[in-house]
């Protein structure tokens, strides 16, 4: 009989093996703690590729499945261990390898924290627009498993847009390198993007070579109170329509504001049934412009409040509360579903005009603060009591919210990924012939199924 | 015994199917015409994703290659149907089914023509940057098929950035949806950038859905003379460095600004090793500030003929010459071979030094002209005389221009592909083991091989 930490201490050395049941128990979930579902049996913190791959190959031999972990700050249960087995906690290999003023790309290790690897850039005055609200804890590899995303996405687009390349370890344990730090590459088919978004299920990811882009010289910050969610939705959309592309347009409900505002010098108006919290970013002359188009655009809307934050760390607290909203909601109430269904940016409206309709039906409180420039909308439904009946209902407005953002011709996640959360809705989704051709892609490159298995898809009974 | 031609016609409509030898012949080729090898032994030109799977259904029951086309513009071979079998010449499905204003995104049939499709979108103040210099002839789906660039990539990257979605057909026949009309996606493995660059060796495209920028209001063009190619290299780097980022910025070598002067008022000087053209585009005042900022740097560093091209008309006329320059070149050699090696961009002054030391080695004239600001040269080997010590002469050419661009960590196609023309190289580039797992995917998704066989990688001999 095998014994995996004994096997594992000799293989690599003692303090990369974790099999005291406490870590292991903290090694069970995500941040979200309700996907825990079993301990892992051994918790690996590998400080190279090789090491990786020495985990792998034994993982192989031995039919032991293997759930990389980034931070552990995914929503969707992506790095839960379901079947036991290895956790590679990725956060020792953290070391940025490179940052090439001239030729604008970086290469990390894949456990390179987000914010460490934004400071690293701008210091050369580059930029990784990415940026996931956990990013004071996530990791760049987890970020390219699960596609991540942010406020900035509207602008600048996603984690994918920004891989050039990727290291990792195949299910095998061989160590494959794709793309390079050329910014076009049209070499075979494009191994670098499968990877990006694979949750885990076909290998494990090393390192990453981004592409960065210049720094935009200046920002600035408006925030426009909305006295109905319809008035919000309407100066998002004629926003859009007139060409202005902020680097930032968030939507965040009347439920979330009163949250915010022991963060914010000057207090939201809590009879706002939304806020759009924008950043502009650019030239000077640039944002001057834009930012007077918004303001003429939220006037002729018959907006009152209005806030052009000229101060630099006034700004930031805006954003600072912005992006602590999902753990203060988390502290509040007993059990908070954060939704990442995303919708078609003209028809952000629509699904926001649906959420009290679902609130409704149901009982249950179901906010919003999401993304409203590229319509990944971030609906949470929130529990003051966990029971049968409220889990029951929380079910069901998880399911109206999804079919909802299916009919407006959206898709069921913008940047949280699939992982457990989801899988029950992927047929539904992309349908039944696409998911056989994930299952043919797995089957092709993991044969043996032993990466980060029960994810994306269920699971058929056996 | 099978026949084709019948077949075809009784499954489809007579008008849809050729089998004359004359049409056979013309489609034995992309633009390069010593890659033909067999004329096809029948061309269809369906008008529906369902026409593509009924030929798909009948070629996969029937064990018949199929190749899918686009404007047959290529220039490594992709649509070259080297086993006979069926051609799918996709020109007839180009309708332009949608452009979103509010979404900023568009939905084209795959055989819709790339400078058509231009048009359409910026009358709606809407932006696709893609540009290859065949974009006149050129179509979307041979666009994604081949991850095609251009000129714009240094500042807006490439076809893989703009496309959120397809339909296609299986090598079954089946039609899938992949990807969709939102701008954020985590649903699973990104099978549209699977087959973005999977030059058609994994199924048929049948429609494509692209994500859309603004419209940048204003645009200027610069022209620079370089006393030397040194000198030419010197100013993208300090350009790059400075962090403006042109919208195009080329590179054009002594030899060929001599062909460019017949479509240029103010002729290029003839003693210039190279001439740097430059688009900048943005706002006004953006563009005014990155202008002088390189007039800056160009002055700095001793340049005599700078021109900022204040006419529209007259600035096109340097882009038109640009985008002509392959075809005027392969009117006045027996033979051009244009590779399509990419550096890092840092990396591009040691590829322009490297090309003068192959043309003395090798005997043959040996040109640049290409994407400067993004690595993506385009070294050109000009025959004027084809016998066998011309062809062995030129295959050495090649392979130092291959060997030098994989030394400085450059890739071996930036925009291309690899078709039949870089096959033999695919190896040294990506490595055994990446070669490896893109066949266990091809075999995965097309199990019997019938889609576009003989492309990427070198067959293994029977």
């Amino acid at each position: 009989m095998i014994n995996l930490g004994k096997d594992l201490s000799r293989l690599l050395s003692k303090d990369k093996v974790k099999t005291d049941p406490e870590d292991l128990y903290s090694y069970a979930s995500d941040s979200i703690r309700y996907y825990a579902k079993n301990n892992p049996d051994a918790v690996i913190l590998p400080s190279s590729a090789e090491d990786v791959s020495t985990v792998i190959k034994y993982a192989n031999k031995n039919s032991i499945p293997v759930t990389p972990r980034g931070a552990g700050s995914g929503l969707a249960g992506g790095c839960v261990p379901v079947d036991g087995g290895i956790v590679l906690d990725m956060k020792r290999m953290n070391s940025i390898v490179e940052v090439n003023r001239g030729n604008m790309t970086a290469i990390t290790e894949a456990g390179t924290v987000l914010s460490n690897f934004h400071r690293a850039v701008e210091k050369e005055n580059l930029f990784y627009p990415p940026d996931p609200q956990s990013m004071s804890v996530c990791t760049l590899g987890g970020n390219i498993a699960t596609r991540a995303g942010g406020p900035r996405g509207v602008k600048y687009g996603t984690t994918g847009n920004y891989v050039l390349g990727l290291e990792f370890v195949l299910p095998d344990g061989e160590i494959i390198n794709t793309g390079g730090t050329c910014v076009k590459n049209s070499v075979g088919y494009d191994i670098t993007h499968l990877m990006t978004g694979s949750e885990g299920t076909l290998g494990v990811i090393t390192k990453v070579i981004s592409r960065l882009i210049p720094l935009p010289p200046c920002k600035k910050t408006i925030i426009v109170g909305c006295k109905t969610a319809e008035l919000a939705a309407q100066i998002v959309s004629t926003i859009t329509a007139n060409g202005a592309v902020p680097a930032m347009l968030e939507y965040i409900s009347q439920g979330a504001t009163g949250f915010l505002n022991s963060y914010i010098k000057t207090p939201l108006i809590s009879e706002m049934e939304a806020y759009l919290f924008l950043e502009l970013d650019g030239i000077e002359s640039q944002i001057e412009n834009e930012a007077n188009k918004i303001r003429s655009i939220c006037k002729d809307l018959g907006v009152s409040d209005i806030r052009v934050i000229e101060d630099a760390k006034e700004a930031k607290s805006y954003w600072d509360a912005r992006s602590k909203l999902q753990p203060i909601l988390q502290s509040f109430f007993k059990k908070l579903i954060v939704e990442d269904v995303t919708v078609p940016r003209d028809k952000f409206p629509e699904l926001i005009r649906a959420l009290p309709e679902i609130s409704a039906a149901t009982g249950l409180l179901v906010g919003a603060a999401g993304h409203a420039g590229d319509g990944n909308v971030h609906p949470s439904v929130l529990l003051g009591e966990v029971n049968d009946e409220t889990n029951k209902k929380s079910e069901e407005a998880v399911d109206m919210i999804i079919n909802e953002a299916i009919s407006l011709g959206g898709c069921i996640s913008g940047e949280h990924g699939i992982g457990l959360h989801k899988s029950a809705y992927l047929e539904k989704s992309i349908g039944k012939r696409q998911v056989e051709l994930l299952k043919q892609i797995k089957k092709a490159i993991d044969p043996d199924g032993i990466m980060n298995p029960g994810k994306i898809w269920t699971r058929e009974a056996k």
